[in-house]
């Protein structure tokens, strides 16, 4: 079967370039899906790298100039892997000029600006997904699988925690392009947008809607020195956010994020109770799955340590033979195949930007629960 | 040498009155301490039992009135083992006899209760300790000794977690002997008296106090049979209960509680993070800490598995060889030998009731934080 | 019911002495058994140690002269908890006085001393007993009833290791009474006999005989200071031995032990492979079990690690409540519940001298085939 | 900087074949080597499965006889990925046409064999490399390191294990494509070539040369339809084996494979002791190195969960930012790299066909040993 060319113009040649890159790279390779992806163009701020990284992975042209390649007829996808500040300028232009869109992770810097992302693929009706690529971890996939079938019963708690430890030291600067998550111009807020919105994206997607939230924020480091001003400024971020929420099913939810949890890089965890069973899991062991089920006998009842590596696991019959585990980078390869069969099929592949922009309304009503000292409603 | 015998007089034979009785008849098996103490005389409400009690541990008398003990003349020490709302009335009594008390924790129903026992006590000028034995874990008191070192350094984090299952079923009734805590009559509150006050009262030890909490509580089943009065009445406790909070050292605390994590029987957890190294502990296998030290040359370092069996861990040398671990029951036996060598010395052993008190105080600040859905601040 | 008195005349005060004292006094206030156990004597090579042994534990006279106790028309049971060169001759002496006999493993120095004990007691007719404690350990008794139930079917593996790491050091010396163990008079082997010994008492009692072994044994420290002798001398002990061996099942086993594996203390494992499920298990984490069952749906497939402290675990009815861990110790006080609750039904409690003589078989022709560099078939 | 082009051929399409091709399409997204790898032709058994290959991967050509890509003209590197009994004759073959060799493991159906390969590609001076692929997990990289810079002292023990279960069923047939591990006239042995020539390849890389060894092989399953013959026939591999040996530096070695663990599908496990440090690992969570320092201070003393995902680990540098775990397939890429480099350097890159035949070797006495019953000296 001959593949349909698919053109794609990347913005962005940082972290989350190279991760989506490399996704389009593999996809074919291991996924049988109508289309090809073709690595277009890509697009920095700066000539060299724009260039070097062009070289690398093979993109036919470059540029410094995101509107080109918005504007690009050779272009079917705009990829959009820039700080969050550019995620809805870059996205609206996009879908005006009838491209599918994947953007990166939080949709925008607040609400407000999610709906009008929203309102613009909608509008222009083009393919759109925003790369909360944990979700396509097999073992979180298998989650979901398993909430779904039922096995757990009424859920009665959804927990999660997402620890970090790379910003305890004060001479981290804040803003560039290493270190603009620590510049609230640029991202938004800190931890809740870059961290718990992963959190918050998966605990919706296994557990339903989240209708309440309390909070509290803190920022450990007050000032740190800005890399684009020189100068040392206040920090605008939550270092770190602690709430906990009511979801429509009736459980509650713990959830915490910080990047001064010493010893852990990019500690994920969730746990989910139920009445018959629980689930846990952790990014540090990605391919591993725990599940307790009450129904067991119960001389032989544990915590059960899935090893996700066999075919019958979500994804898993793509990849290599039972007891060898896969990456992170492996998600963006998912991510990528259900975007593009999505785009094939005609149907959207999840989460779109419309439900991106409800794990959106939760980070804004956890902000603002904290800085009001209450409860707040999550807007719908 | 020979020891001055010092006479128990232990009210309440359930579940704490046999790890008590356990505790007193090895402590001095195991430590060099000038008093030994005679299982003097038990008393629990039902004849029958507290005579199948007595011969069972050794005890010389029963009697089915706690007055009698309070005011027998051969009795040293007052072990207070009965459900919360009596503990009130039978440690007054006993200050003002001039008896020693061991008193279960929590120390009362509430902190207006709590004083009214702390100024008993100091008035009566008597030895008070409350059991709260979790602190005596071995590798618990470990935690207490490397934050004491500084090995820490600035602390960021403490996170603390006690998870059960056993009252998911809306078959288990409330009140009676077995399921007195889920009775509010008897027991004050739900998670938060019965576990939560573990966790804070070690929390505090470690980390220094707390000072503003905001909590939610739920009660998952609304109407158990209560066995006192055969009828179906509504539940009165907390069955889950989580907060978060600020302590005096700037950290953020994040505490939950719940007797519905399916899979979880006792699962008590705390992980305190500090500027240059990280603790973690858990109840399932309290013989370990886990301890993180960012010092370590980079590529060793990792989160290391302490078995806290070694002769120079805390109180490990009275027992086995290394390798060989404790279990739960020798934490009543350090807090014995802990409350006894205090006795002797004149030196209250901690947490006497003052202390317990300011436990209280913080889970009373939380229950009030969930009925108001505020934030409260800690009275001191 | 009043239970019948049974006189205990402990022979040896060391650790083990310190282990079985503990259990006869536990024994009665968790285990419903007809015999109250009465620490009558206890002797040991020094008047001062053993005095203050007597006092600390309670017994009511003290020797240094065994044969006094073996005499005594007070002490109905003889526990031996000697080093290994003088069990025979104390064992041999006390079957001839019609006492019970508990004795400290392994049995013996060889088969054949082995053999004229098992004799003596036999034509004595004498309860006994060798204290293989670890079969006890309430994890290992699991993993006997999932056996005995099938759930493993066809077993392809056994595999155990003892590993530890105190004598490293050079200066570690051999003989006295802390290190006889080191002195291959008094131990008659290394790890053999002191470790593997346990390892291949409770394979077989798990998986069956064992007909062929192959080993190799290493002492890695050539001489040590002799402490009774006070010289340099060579080591006559195995410092580590490995063997491999058929079962009479035809399973295959791999066993091994050594004193120099760095970072274990007291790390005895086995993992048993079957058809249909495997078991596995360690004495760092004695109260856990893991467990993998091949029957579980493909999709939550995974070990299980068993938390063996419900109520319906083997023992564990008599203990605390789900959660709570018991450790070491209490694998003495349920051998002692189970010799004493044999001794009054007249029923032999497991393992018997004789099926003690079947692991020293094992042992010996495990240090046979390391000398002759050969398999060698176990004598029956 | 301009790359040089190198065209790969490869032959044989299976499993190997995929974990290869993906390799050469990443090693240079990754790593910086002087020459972009070009897939340039595929050759497979079948012709639509071949063709289908090289669509799905971008081969430019394909072919089913091997012969042609060898004599290529445009073809500069074979890589051999077929069944062992036709490692020699394509490797002598590609030797005499001066090509670079990577050749899948183990070198060959024996020593004999093996010697033949080494002479001509020796005689030819073309690079050659043996794909043991485990060396370059970084963990496994992180601990010759660490043996390297003499962290552990004197070793005294090296374990290692490689435990599956796929082959427990008796309806798995040998031969064909799928099952030619199973068919001793394609695999030459079974769990000895195909697994433990893994470890004892890692092994001899970290500890050094073995020179005397005893094993035991066992042949659970007795017949098995063998795919190519359609007849039931004797398995003539060894489904499980077990040996111990001595390395020349003194320490001990225990090895153990099977394909009838239940509950492990890839289990490669080490763990080396040494004097003062001891390491573990295990292929299921291959992102981990255990660590214990016998030097750290004792109560802070435990073995270290190395989460080896930071920059200045082995191989990191190249791949995402820490806490962000690779898996299995990044080894081939790692091989590639090093192989590639050592091209262009001009230098060997290990393990050679040189080096693999020292582990044939010891494949080869293990084997024989198990026959001849007894212990065997491994030729140099």
């Amino acid at each position: 079967m001959k593949k349909k060319k698919l053109n794609i113009g990347l913005i962005g040649f940082g972290f989350m370039g190279r991760t989506h890159s490399n996704a389009y790279r593999k996809v074919t390779n291991f996924f049988d899906i109508p289309y090809e992806p073709v690595l277009q163009t890509i697009c920095g701020l700066e000539e060299d790298k724009s260039k070097a990284f062009a070289d690398r992975w093979g993109y036919k042209t470059w540029t410094t100039d995101w509107h080109k390649v918005v504007e690009d007829k050779n272009v079917d996808v705009i990829d959009i892997c820039v700080p969050n500040n550019v995620h809805a300028e870059i996205a609206i232009a996009a879908a005006k000029a009838g491209k599918a869109i994947l953007c990166e992770k939080p949709l925008a810097l607040n609400s407000e600006q999610a709906k009008t992302m929203v309102d613009a693929v909608e509008k222009a009706g083009v393919a759109n997904m925003v790369s909360f690529n944990y979700r396509r971890v097999p073992a979180v996939t298998l989650a979901k699988k398993l909430i779904d079938e039922g096995r757990l019963g009424r859920i009665f708690h959804y927990r999660a925690n997402f620890l970090q430890d790379w910003t305890i030291s004060t001479k981290v600067p804040q803003g560039g392009i290493a270190t603009w998550r620590l510049d609230v111009k640029a991202a938004g807020s800190g931890v809740t947008g870059d961290l718990l919105a992963h959190c918050i994206d998966t605990a919706m997607w296994h557990n339903g809607p989240i209708n309440n939230v309390c909070a509290m924020t803190e920022t450990f480091v007050k000032e740190r020195m800005n890399v684009d001003t020189g100068k040392v400024e206040p920090v605008g971020i939550d270092d770190a956010c602690t709430f906990f929420c009511k979801f429509d099913n009736g459980s509650l939810g713990n959830f915490e994020s910080t990047r001064y949890a010493r010893g852990h890089k990019a500690l994920y965890t969730f746990e989910i109770n139920g009445e018959n069973a629980s689930i846990a899991w952790d990014l540090h062991d990605l391919h591993r799955l725990s599940y307790f089920d009450h129904r067991d006998d119960s001389i032989v009842r544990g915590w059960r340590s899935i090893h996700v590596t066999d075919g019958d696991m979500p994804y898993m019959d793509k990849w290599w033979v039972p007891g060898l585990q896969i990456g992170y980078e492996h998600t963006f390869v998912h991510q990528a195949a259900d975007f593009l069969q999505g785009m094939a099929e005609g149907k959207p592949a999840s989460p779109t930007f419309r439900e991106a922009l409800a794990t959106q309304q939760v980070c804004d009503a956890v902000l603002k629960s904290a800085r009001n000292k209450s409860w707040e409603k999550v807007p719908r």
